[in-house]
């Protein structure tokens, strides 16, 4: 088994990134045996390791040949001026965005098998003029059968549409959008270990339209999509009643709910795995994964960050790293 | 303190309501103090008793008078016909609408406090010519004020609209229409012991719409309406983004969510409730309440249907008739 590379990045300097990731990156006997690379300012990070009363082992630079297992620090200069205070500034939207940037390029090249990104702030990332709403839009854009997922040992959703209004939402459930989605996905999940994985898709209306007296949308494009992947190999199942899926799919390792819109899926994943879930995007030449909470301006910077959800960012990466996908 | 007078209606005989409904009613000691009134045809009771094991100590008739504590069983004959077998008939569709409409009568004149509820298949009803969707659905056409909620010890929701197909719920996210709903549910718990109650009203789009751009209902109909209620007193807030809004209220026990659609209600309910939560009708002049399953028609006759939501539809009924409301 090859040792994978594992990119990590810093996040916005003025949220809780620095903190979760220096928190998580001290203690690399507890973390699966992989070549990490963090992405950062090399002064943010001594600033973070000093406030934090945390060292981190690291070699700087980017591991060339064979990977070793250990941490290496991979410069990336902030802008000049000033640094964290909490909010969103142009300086941390630009500084979080060079970070990224330099991790999805070395991705990009095949230079890592998987990148794990602590939290942006969009509001940040369009002070500096960056014209992406996160990870995921610009990852979507590199990328458009990129796919967002989440992830925790209870429950794993993957999102067919994520940001966008509701009745736009509900709008684009035709057919041949879901059926090309659910091979996307079970393409993805078919290159990584722990499967074969089966996908419930859930339905629309409440009840899953009982019989098109709720609503029509099961009947014409779901259950026909559902249908359409199936005869093709796709191990998927559906649409169940959106409101008893989850259940059906709570414990289960190898199930994933696809589910329609935002809310459907983010609603029972944070119930069942909040400050525990993992954001990964599939989809992609590489693997991509983030803890599932914010920058947390409110708290940065006080020692009080919870760095288990990053924790389980890394893991996962390196879980999904292992096939080399 | 006056004894509440609690009605209980045996369900479609064909489903787990005779089980859950004696199971529950043969353990009197361990329930609330009451005058429990069991609607049901006594032959259906007689042979529920038999099939699970369980003897009920009950009075036949009516209480009269003042009171008094026990269980009485007013018979309300099932038509001639074949008993039960597990699946949807008139037969079943036309006892189980009897039993209802009874208690449901004296209740309307004020001689039951409260209306416990087992099961009853729509597709039995509508076999049988009646023209409801199910108990929910007759109590909103007698009473059009009537709001379906659910209640645990973790988690409280009540739907703004719920069995609609989703386009259309979205769609009725109007400004007027939410405020009426807010200004009835805050009445309705205003005369619920246990207040005062908060409530938090979950956004429709994700991130509720992220100052418009998933989405304007939030500022344009939400937000509104909630100013609205408040300025009248209503204690309301929110729009909250609908994936974390459930968090803030669980564990609460005066806070109610008010959720815009069946399943943005009724997903994190099932997680957190599921064999234990409750569906409450309010805003009638008198308490209705039933377990949260169905009739379980795959189930029924065998003994193994769990009766704690029963119970708990029991328990939740007297504590809610304790003001006589």
């Amino acid at each position: 088994m090859t040792i994978p590379r594992i990119g990590v990045t810093l996040g916005d300097p003025a949220g809780v990134g620095p903190e979760v990731v220096v928190k998580t990156l001290s203690r690399l006997a507890s973390l699966p045996t992989a070549a990490y690379v963090l992405f950062a300012d090399a002064r943010l990070v001594a600033a973070a390791e000093k406030a934090f009363g945390v060292r981190l082992e690291r070699r700087d630079g980017l591991p060339a040949g064979a990977p070793q297992a250990g941490l290496f620090l991979s410069h990336v200069p902030a802008a000049a001026g000033d640094g964290p205070d909490g909010r969103p500034t142009a300086w941390g939207g630009e500084a979080s965005f060079r970070f990224f940037e330099a991790a999805a390029a070395e991705a990009r090249h095949g230079r890592l098998e998987a990148v794990v990104t602590a939290p942006v702030s969009k509001a940040a990332w369009a002070l500096a003029g960056k014209p992406f709403r996160g990870h995921t839009d610009y990852l979507e854009r590199v990328y458009p059968g990129a796919i967002m997922s989440f992830w925790s040992d209870r429950i794993k959703v993957a999102l067919f549409t994520h940001h966008r209004p509701l009745n736009e939402a509900v709008a684009a459930v035709r057919k041949e959008a879901l059926a090309g989605f659910l091979r996307r996905l079970d393409a993805a999940l078919s290159r990584l270990p722990g499967g074969p994985f089966e996908l419930l898709v859930a339905g629309l209306n409440p009840h899953s339209g009982e019989d098109g007296n709720l609503g029509r949308e099961e009947q014409d494009e779901i259950g026909p999509a559902v249908e359409a992947v199936r005869r093709e190999g796709v191990h998927a199942q559906g649409p169940f009643p959106p409101d008893t899926v989850f259940l059906k799919a709570l414990g289960m390792p190898r199930t994933v709910v696809a589910a329609l819109y935002h809310d459907q899926g983010l609603i029972p994943f944070k119930l069942e795995a909040f400050a525990r879930g993992v954001n990964a995007t599939l989809g992609l030449p590489f693997v991509r994964t983030s803890p599932d909470h914010g920058t947390a301006f409110d708290i940065a910077g006080k020692g009080a960050a919870d760095p288990r959800s990053m924790e389980e960012a890394v893991r996962l990466a390196a879980v999904f790293s292992a096939t080399g996908s």
